[in-house]
């Protein structure tokens, strides 16, 4: 840690694998991460949770959080669905949803009849062969095909182990129907700059720590901001050998980074 | 049709969308494409069958079009997973199959316990959540991470619509783990190759015809035969304008181009 965390004046904090490790049982809290948590919201730091998960509307995301001992509340929580129902209003889009059932209410003002694109989530058990087959005939039948990803991960860590997050099925649906899918979550630059305009700082003013080498910390940093990367989550050692991304410093976990973020403006 | 055809000693015919449409009520045989069948064994033209099909073993394959009226028999088929077995026992891999219940059986003798590869084919409703998680555990916890896939297709039609391919889970895989599949179907230039000696013609006496611009057309003219694309399967107008591909000839069917070159070589 250097001296460019002194001019921190905001944490953007991933949350699966930085707060909790997710699971079907709801997770576990990563040792050290909800006292961290209470200390950045003591210190002068401003602090917003930036998320891909979408296997669940913010409200309930939130309040699991809330039972595993962290102090969040949703309108701390920059997440891809309220992005992508933006762009859908924008643009006269009606979707088909891939996506996880507990997500589809966050699109429930949407117009969802006669789709012209399809939206895809982490839709983890739902990913079938039979719904992934009902929206590849909605792409291919439309003229101009549109696919919006609420993320390009590759997979997440849960408690029993590695799954497939939505960029995988992303890729499955670009190459069979040959078009680009549009990402609204991280690491497209849009999503961490309405973050930082919810701050109201510059991205120079902003550290964000996540345990995703390239949608975490490689998309912050084309942003602007500095990056840390903990050895948490999904985390490997190989990480630290990308050929692209080098996060500006490792630490070992939420707490020790916001141990030595204060000790640096505390000096 | 031109003056090349004169030179054909041999035809190489994919089977789905060429000869039938495959459905889950066992398909429906293509109008002509039986008689044509009749027609090419009655000529002085040599004659194999190239297929990515695998759904089934060759013997349940062919047992289901000769049900279709198609006069074909095991030793006149080249296929994916016999070509996977040679790669598999030459290089000492032990796969898990993410592949069709029905196809299992051609891999009777390949060791799979602890396995140290994966071979993905089309496997259908068996591209479940679970499944690809399964797959997928296997390659990311690997040292050198293989996968070897049946095929690159990218969706084939059955009779109640499109079907996703075999390609489009690969895809996911290479992107989720980060490597590149070995593909030992159709277009692979060794699938083409191993037809040719089959046949004990060179690639120049040979024509290819199929229904899939990339993987029929394409691959059988890397290999330096002609290739026709017929009207039927998974032909769309958009594969007229394809950007890399064009084939020697369009056809409408089977029945047409049978009839073309047969002329072609009574002249």
């Amino acid at each position: 840690m250097a001296a460019w965390a002194r001019a921190a004046r905001a944490l953007l904090l991933d949350v699966s694998g930085v707060l909790y490790d997710s699971g079907g049982d709801g997770g576990v809290p990563i040792a050290g991460s909800a006292e961290a948590v209470r200390k950045i919201k003591a210190s002068s730091l401003k602090l917003r949770f930036c998320t891909n998960e979408t296997q669940a509307t913010r409200e309930k995301f939130v309040k699991k959080l809330q039972g595993l001992g962290f102090d969040i509340s949703v309108d701390e929580v920059t997440a891809p669905a309220p992005a992508a129902c933006r762009v859908l209003k924008e643009r006269n889009l009606r979707p088909h949803l891939l996506v996880h059932n507990d997500v589809v209410p966050e699109f429930a003002e949407i117009d969802k009849a006669n789709p012209n694109c399809v939206v895809i989530g982490d839709a983890a058990d739902n990913f079938s062969y039979a719904n992934l087959n009902e929206a590849f005939r909605v792409l291919i039948g439309l003229e101009n095909p549109v696919l919006i990803s609420l993320g390009r991960g590759r997979y997440y860590k849960e408690t029993d182990g590695l799954k497939l997050d939505v960029g995988a099925y992303m890729k499955a649906l670009e190459y069979a129907c040959d078009i680009q899918a549009e990402v609204v979550g991280k690491p497209a630059k849009m999503f961490f700059e309405s973050a930082l305009a919810e701050l109201g700082v510059q991205p120079q003013q902003a550290i964000m720590i996540g345990d995703d080498i390239v949608n975490d910390v490689g998309g912050a940093q084309q942003c602007g901001m500095r990056a840390l990367q903990v050895r948490t989550g999904k985390y490997r050692p190989g990480d630290e050998n990308h050929p692209r991304v080098k996060p500006d410093a490792y630490v070992n976990n939420l707490a020790e980074a916001v141990d030595l973020i204060l000790q640096q403006l505390h000096e």
